[in-house]
């Protein structure tokens, strides 16, 4: 089947002249041979700001030069009048600046110049694809990399999805290893859109074994020789740290890079022991092994400190490091957000993480994580990584709408300033023909999706709550005396997890001042993560003026409601989409108001039972 | 590898004469043949009554014959003197007198007549084996029968196995169909055994079709064609009551049988419903359709209103049925008993419910449900039947002292007045060379794990609170919000099912007085049935004297210790028995040990989070 073409379907652009070589260029030229075109009187070059002096727009472009240098993957883009110029060092940036025209182009009626940078050097998708063609957290059918133990032969689709990424700004991926003429081939084609292969390995042998470092050498060898630019390795599960050292320094020759994940999926405790605390463990692992990383090495963090929950409080290792390099992972798979089949746009929770102020006590007054990222040492490198949620679905993602997760990542991880209802707005319109007036509709639609997301499952920050397993759906003790750290602690009188200094797991004070004293006190900590950090009475009255209690009672009825009206909004557009996507959106939409139902009843009558109190507003709450 | 012999690997036999022919008295001369011999001066003889009058003790033979005669299964044993015979219609009976001697021979020191008859006419084992080899509801290992889409080549184990089932009365297996040639391999193993297979079938389509009545029909005959003896059909999956009676029509003329299966499987509800009860839905669907079967039509019963838990009322529809034939259904595989990791002899579960008083207002004083069974109507058939709890693993049950319990149903499908822990002893005599003192202990330790299980597992007749799928270990609220109509419905008040015509599901109407007003008042209800039948306040003081949640915690801290102390009972005596013996026996045990723990604790922290009481006796609950 043909996959769709999500966000790259409609975009026409004017002849548009190359004076540039290599690779790149030549992709450039290839995608305008696809490109549709119209008749315009501007003149449009890609060109290499050595070969800009040749165009009428040179002044225009050398006064818009930033001192600090393009870098290999920015651009910039200067018109005057009739003439149009996409200028960069080499063909990184002129691909970018090619997409960013594509992107924009109908838009650039005036006048104007326009420098683009990443705002840092790695922006990664991770897949994790098995060869047998599953995918692990993959809810978009399989995968479209392998099928039953090798690559499969035809890779179109894995081409339609390196533009995909290029398009917005992906330039990494990492995969499972598989044959290596077969590693060449994917190389080869992800190549073509600037993106850099990485191998996804699991390292089980003991890295200080001199037999294990030779094997690893020479393995690393081979795979350089025929993936010249291999990006490097991807730690799955993060063994003994100096397992990254040892292929750190074994990949250094080629320029590769270490990415050692420190994700807490093998923590394990007894449910019965309150000193242990899940969140601790990252923290409590990384920060010894401070400075004692390779260069080339980055530890690649969850955003929080348990594992892509709904809300959570940044990970405090963002501020804590001095001398590690790291990556933010995200997960553009819904494993906790309701797996393609609920509408639940992230953009604006991954904006809210990468702009997540770090400041304080540590020196770094006003720093973002995002400025963090990369900025930790001079000329190392800092990377936004996701785990990706494409399938061989023929929409990519199951549910159409999330192909829009995969488009803002993109877009954030290039620029996480972004506004993300703006990149809603971009995405749509790039993607549906339609009115201006039911995109706004379907951008209104989509836009708040997070956030009622959050109210029908798991409140205030307590995470979790989901079935065990599949974490689909909720069971609200599903996890409360499992093995894996994952509790909310309710009873009879109150309910979260006591993470302060004085009563509890003592994860404040892992946050610099002011954060630590903020999070520190119930009446300062923000609502959103009360019960991450408090274990507080059901009548506990929140910064918004309800108890606890009222307040799980009220986001529930609110989510679902919103629900509903999602429901209903689609319905009355739902027949200005071709029938693919009205049907796939419509069914996903049915599961979905099915889920809040379930979630608001089951936490509501969960808490009801357990604290015998009545909702104030005489809703009914099942017994 | 070769599998253990179970209960049948220490008798010894003096020479036997065989006065008989046919299949069974050639199975019984092949026994003869590998039984190790003893030297005695008594005279052995295993004939017919026909042929009884040739030997020395037919004046004795035809006294003890009883005046309804033996039927085809009965057999008489009498011993004057140095002569014993064993006698009998025909091969059925031969056979089953045989075993008699081989378990008994070494008792039978004086001059005795016995006559055994046994009490329902069909006594059988289901098998849920897939042809993958997988086994449903299986914690033994993978299948004997099947490997691979396929019978397995070798039927030495299923020999093996037939063997085994004989010698404690079972007369009929189901198993899942197989090519046709196959299906006859497997048929004439057990038929040398007495052992009539059965096919168990899903019944997908219309059975008012005329093609799917020709299509069947035309089936049958070919089927019976290679299998003359062949028992029947096993409708797994209870469909349209009507797929069963034509069935029953198209096997009637080879004297075949079909099991019409009403397990509750596929009960569905919405869990705010509190209208609906699971525990309703076999009276519901089966009462409207008695005397609607044919004749050769038995209705398969879970013992229960529920599905095996470890504590259910019996079933009202033995009380109730009027015209329809039934079997009981108990599991031998512990689904949810410990699933072979747990010890939990079911002995006693099962004679309670076989010997259990359906007497009352229906008019069958003092019948217990084994009465019922087959005397509903006269020369029709009943059954008691359970799922099989045997696989690959070489000591047949994965735990080797769950052999006792496919011991004890035989047993007591034969004769459910025998007791279970003399049972015991016979199977512990039978299987584990030792001196009396180490049998009497192992006994010991072995005779109350049902009490013991049902202790630190869910309390007093509520069931469930299992890992949801899996049936292992403790979820207290694993099924609370499922659809699937097992529920317990704590709160913070208190806990229970309110089945009561009064107030819950009307549940307790389906039985006959006197049960009926005994069941609705929670004054009268039995303690251990107080939670199935009545939703109570955790205060609530039990016919023991305790309030319900100080029974609660004390019934789950006394299962405990109830664990550990057979484990260190079990350790006492452990180097008597054989290496693979005692190492199984221990690792099962330490599962067992860590299971308790897990139970008692999740159950009290459970129930203290609600009720916020303590224990009474000040032990750990924790939080």
């Amino acid at each position: 089947m043909t996959a769709d073409s999500a966000w790259l379907g409609l975009q026409r652009l004017p002849e548009v002249t190359v004076h540039a070589s290599g690779v790149l260029a030549q992709t450039i030229r290839a995608e305008l041979r696809q490109i549709r075109r119209f008749r315009t009187d501007v003149q449009v070059a890609v060109c290499t700001v050595a070969r800009v002096r040749e165009t009428a727009l040179w002044r225009e472009v050398e006064a818009a030069l930033p001192e600090y240098g393009l870098g290999v993957e920015g651009f910039v883009v200067v018109r005057r009048g009739n003439d149009l110029v996409v200028a960069a060092e080499g063909g990184h940036g002129l691909l970018y600046g090619y997409f960013y025209l594509l992107r924009y182009f109908e838009w650039m009626t005036d006048d104007f110049s326009v420098v683009e940078r990443p705002a840092v050097p790695i922006r990664m998708l991770d897949h994790w694809d098995e060869l047998s063609g599953e995918v692990q957290r993959g809810y978009s059918g399989n995968s479209i990399f392998f099928r039953d133990g090798e690559v499969v032969d035809d890779l179109t689709r894995v081409r339609s999805y390196a533009r995909l990424l290029a398009s917005v700004g992906i330039n990494a991926v990492a995969l499972a290893t598989a044959e290596l003429p077969d590693v060449a081939r994917l190389a080869g084609v992800f190549r073509e859109y600037g993106i850099a292969l990485n191998l996804a390995v699991d390292f089980v042998d003991d890295p200080r074994d001199e037999r294990v470092v030779r094997w690893w050498a020479a393995t690393i060898a081979r795979v350089y020789d025929v993936v010249p630019d291999l990006g490097g390795l991807v730690l799955r599960t993060a063994p003994d740290p100096e397992a990254a050292n040892l292929l750190a320094r074994a990949v250094a020759p080629y320029g590769g890079t270490i990415f050692w994940r420190c994700s807490g999926a093998d923590f394990r405790q007894d449910w019965r022991d309150r000193r242990t605390d899940r969140a601790r463990a990252a923290y409590d692992a990384v920060v010894p092994l401070d400075g004692r990383f390779e260069e080339n090495v980055v530890v690649q963090l969850p955003h929080g400190p348990l594992e892509f929950q709904v809300r959570e409080p940044v990970s405090p290792l963002f501020a804590e490091l001095q001398e590690t390099v790291f990556g933010v992972e995200l997960q553009v798979t819904q494993e906790y957000s309701g797996q393609q089949r609920d509408l639940c746009y992230l953009g604006p929770w991954w904006r809210e993480i990468l702009q997540f102020d770090t400041s304080g006590s540590n020196g770094y007054q006003g720093a973002t994580v995002a400025d963090r990222i990369g900025a930790i040492v001079a000329d190392r490198i800092g990377a936004i990584v996701a785990v990706s949620n494409i399938g061989d679905d023929p929409n990519w993602t199951g549910h159409k709408l999330a192909q829009s997760n995969l488009y803002a990542f993109g877009r954030l991880a290039w620029d996480p300033a972004v506004d993300p209802v703006s990149l809603l707005h971009e995405w749509a319109a790039a993607t549906f023909a339609m009115d201006d007036r039911t995109r706004g509709e379907l951008v209104a639609i989509m836009a708040g999706s997070w956030h009622t997301y959050e109210r029908y499952t798991a409140p205030l920050g307590v995470g979790y709550m989901v079935t065990p397993g599949s974490h689909y759906g909720p069971s609200v003790n599903g996890y409360e005396f499992s093995d894996t750290g994952r509790y909310h602690f309710a009873d009879r009188y109150g309910v979260g997890v006591d993470r302060t200094v004085k009563t509890g797991s003592g994860l404040t004070a892992q946050y610099p001042e002011p954060l630590a004293s903020r999070y520190e006190d119930p009446y300062s900590c923000p609502d959103e993560l009360l019960l991450f950090f408090h274990h507080v009475p059901y009548d506990h009255v929140l910064q918004s003026g309800v108890t606890v209690l009222q307040h799980i009672y009220d986001t529930h009825f609110q989510g679902y409601a919103e629900v509903e009206a999602m429901v209903e909004r689609w319905q009355a557009i739902a027949d200005r989409f071709e029938p693919a996507v009205r049907h796939n959106v419509t069914a996903r939409f049915e599961q979905q108001l099915a889920n809040a139902r379930e979630w608001r009843d089951q936490v509501n009558t969960f808490f009801h039972r357990l604290s015998g109190v009545a909702d104030a507003r005489g809703r009914t709450i099942h017994r």
